[in-house]
């Protein structure tokens, strides 16, 4: 089993678009580019949605124009629809993602349509995309539970997740949106998926919510999961949870994987810095605990 | 492998003594006491140690005297040497707890002696105890790394462990002082020690500085631990990194516990309860994220 594990940083988008304060697109880029220059290599920079539903992602398009086009980092964005697609494409962006839900109650309240027909409505996305020459990630939410109706058998999401990388997703993201999964739950949901698809094509993205997505990143790995989505400084929130924790914080991913063994090409102390200043700019504790320990250290040898 | 797991609540003891601001005996005889209604049946109510240096700890033998005497609940008291036994044995108390390092460094810094003379040291003590029949809890300290000199071998743990056992203490807390630990260093440290003495005598003490705690929690579990110490809201800290988090929440380790299926009689909801009513005595914000997702829950159901 390979000791390189992927970090795919998601704060610029799944954390702020949960973050109270809005940022500018200056202050988003500034982001962006610190969390570039930490090693980190996949960025998910934005989303292509209206900005009346989430404001924090405005101007998505202009952000991506702006980005630099050959430095070796694969810049994501998320896209719902043919619409945000269009966007995504006139931007530039030669990566993509769409989601889909593991539980029905969560599509119908999220995207008001079935399961299936969220599919029906992404086909076409996804070939768009295709033939466009952009690669598509798939992200599957409520894969530990779904806020609205509880438990989710792991068989449902591995189906969901089967269908994705089908259709052409070069790698399935399995989201904890609620974050109420435990390590023994998230070893048995990673066991069933990699019966229907390669453990290598999927990911893990856990939210702090209930204090397990350390403890679940860990779980995941001892199955083969090679790729984690973590957000610098643990930025974002849980819509159902208001006040609750984000998304497992980079820096604490870090700190567990390089204590472990496991190579990142990322710069743990880098990453900290970035999330103190971006705690700063909106305004917030610092969700890392990593960081807070290691800005902790360096204020003592300042 | 027995499903009961017991919680040790180390919050009006390690919590406090690590946060800024100072309880009177009276607001922590009323959290001791709220705990206590939770299900709790093991609490550490203070320490019997000089209040110029700890002054969060100032007048345990008021509040030692003043705690219920038939209520089941094990008060302990922590006991820094003979004076400290006396003080505890005056006011009542039916079990103490003595500590030493698995690290010469640290126990050289922290208490300005070796190891073995710390033996030297608290054998009267615990051969006082034994005398007035007081139970004894042994407490190690830098178990998974010294801020002082680093790693730690877990042989060298594993020996001050049995140590204490042979002397008389009836379980021994393993502390990961500085929370530096992962989980793949734990479980191989619970290996080392479970080959000197039964592992029901060993309890697994985290705190969450690098954001660990409960993948430690889990992986202890794994190798057989049935009881942890942990602090309401995450009280306490680090005193060797200021401004970092403190032991494991309570509210955490019962959320992982129960949805494993373990046992532990103590109601989640209600430790929640009383983990949002200590921070806001002081001042602080609540560490427990499965606290901060209850809190929130409650709120929305107002």
């Amino acid at each position: 089993m390979t000791m390189q594990v992927r970090i795919f940083e998601v704060g610029p988008r799944d954390g702020l678009q949960n973050e109270p304060r809005h940022l500018s697109v200056d202050t988003r880029l500034a982001l962006i580019g610190k969390l570039a220059a930490t090693g980190l290599r996949h960025i998910e920079g934005g989303a292509f949605v209206s900005p009346r539903w989430v404001p924090q992602m405005a101007d998505s398009e202009a952000l991506f124009q702006r980005l630099p086009e050959d430095d070796g980092v694969n810049y994501s964005a998320l896209v719902p629809n043919g619409q945000g697609l269009d966007a995504a494409l006139r931007a530039g962006c030669r990566e993509v993602a769409v989601f889909a839900a593991a539980s029905e109650a969560f599509s119908r309240n999220n995207i008001n349509c079935s399961i299936d027909e969220s599919f029906e409505r992404f086909t076409p996305v996804l070939q768009a995309a295709k033939a466009a020459g952009v690669r598509v990630r798939g992200y599957v939410s409520c894969v530990l539970g779904c806020p609205f109706s509880g438990a989710v058998a792991p068989d449902a999401v591995a189906a969901v997740a089967r269908r994705l990388h089908a259709l052409g997703c070069y790698e399935i993201s399995l989201g904890d949106t609620i974050g109420a999964g435990r390590p023994d739950e998230t070893a048995r949901l990673i066991e069933h998926c990699a019966r229907e698809l390669p453990v290598e094509a999927l990911a893990g993205h856990f939210h702090d919510t209930w204090g397990m997505a350390i403890a679940n990143v860990h779980a995941a790995l001892s199955q083969g999961v090679r790729t984690f989505d973590s957000s610098v400084a643990g930025l974002g929130g849980c819509p159902y949870s208001p006040g609750a924790s984000g998304n497992v914080a980079t820096e604490d991913v870090l700190y567990l994987l390089h204590g472990m063994g496991f190579e990142t090409g990322v710069d743990l102390d880098a990453v900290a810095r970035v999330g103190t200043w971006i705690s700063a700019e909106l305004g917030i504790a610092n969700r890392s605990r990593a960081g807070r320990a290691l800005a902790a250290r360096s204020a003592e040898h300042r």
